[in-house]
């Protein structure tokens, strides 16, 4: 069958949630002692990254703002340079990370890209996104990426009509209805759904597709080749 | 001729430096009652954006981000939190702000699509240089655009490859030597180089290309369909 195969990157081929719930615990740990009682730093900050999505977009650079601004915001004195300077520090660090592949991936992906046109399509920072498919070791089962400033029905248009490719011959693999499944379907497309162990609050769909109407799920990676090979659950 | 045009879009088609000046002349206004006499707050913003380019990379929430951490190093104080909080406003400011054409841009690119395949290649952050594409006005002259993490040979390379375009059929016409000319000369396609008002200086070419070597200079944009045409001074 000459499917192309979308792929999404954070949350599905490795970490990334992980990672910003690490660095958003320590954000909470060092502005607790800085804010009045009852003070819901989680809240506060993710009501700071909805406000900021539609300027800055997603990825590291645009959640250190947020978490300044946030920061800034809510403390009840000025904060200390230390703590500002350990946020800022902190953003950057989450550049250089290793990447961490999820389970199943490094033997799977190689798999799905023997047989068919693999094209990562991942929102972030353009940077950091491309730095992190270079560290995974997978550039060599990956044959284009594509970052992008939003997952909706254009943008998958864009990439289809880029690439040459009927959105009927396109499925999408991804950790997240919203963002890799529900904008797919739409254009006409189709989708495998990995879920993941969390997805961001910001990226939960407000409706799940009808069950059956070209794209399924499946329990892990390990699972992908085996649906686009039988092709009878996204049909 | 068969010739696609690649285009540069920060200070070739549009101001840039001119709203990073002005913000950063905002940054020093309000940090200078805040650091040590003698302190060059120009040389220490240069110094951390040179710092955080192959981290952050180019474009508004870098410059943002390496405001931030250069206020919080430099000041003799904790920074009061309005500074702080103007900081990350401006930053915002920034994406939102009217983008002003350069002079001859509105009338003379629609001549160079009507011609030639246009390409806008731009570095900087992914959504806004998108959402300055959208807001230029421009959109109906321009006939795909790369937003790319850095321009250096393979970036140019791989560009080129996707599109199925030979370099020697490529011709791109920016403002900065290093970024837009240089890198194109070396995998041998072709330039026209329309110097704006300043160049960035971490985006100054180490050394000038020699002349006459695929490549010229014209004084404005409005030349830039008349040395496609000609070509001579490219060949």
């Amino acid at each position: 069958v000459g499917l192309v195969v979308g792929i999404d990157g954070d949350d599905t081929l490795w970490h990334n949630e992980k990672v910003f719930s690490v660095v958003e615990e320590r954000f909470r740990e060092l502005l607790q002692p800085l804010v009045p009682a009852g003070t819901d730093l989680h809240a506060e900050l993710t009501e700071t990254e909805r406000a900021n999505l539609p300027i800055l977009g997603y990825g590291v650079k645009a959640f250190t703002l947020s978490m300044i601004e946030t920061a800034v915001r809510v403390a009840a004195s000025p904060v200390p340079a230390a703590v500002l300077a350990e946020l800022v520090a902190e953003g950057k660090r989450m550049h250089s990370l290793p990447v961490e592949l999820l389970t199943a991936v490094e033997v799977t992906l190689p798999v799905i890209a023997d047989r068919w046109r693999v094209v990562l399509i991942t929102k972030g920072d353009l940077l950091h996104q491309e730095a992190k498919v270079a560290r995974s070791g997978l550039l060599h089962a990956i044959h284009d990426v594509q970052v992008v400033s939003e997952k909706d029905p254009d943008t998958y248009r864009r990439v289809l009509d880029r690439a040459g490719v009927d959105p009927a011959d396109f499925v999408m693999v991804g950790d997240s209805l919203r963002s890799d499944i529900v904008p797919v379907l739409a254009i006409g497309g189709r989708g495998i759904h990995v879920p993941g162990f969390r997805v961001w609050e910001l990226d939960q769909a407000d409706r799940h597709p009808e069950p059956a109407e070209r794209w399924c799920q499946v329990p892990s990676f390990a699972d992908v080749p085996g649906a686009l090979e039988r092709f009878d659950c996204i049909r």
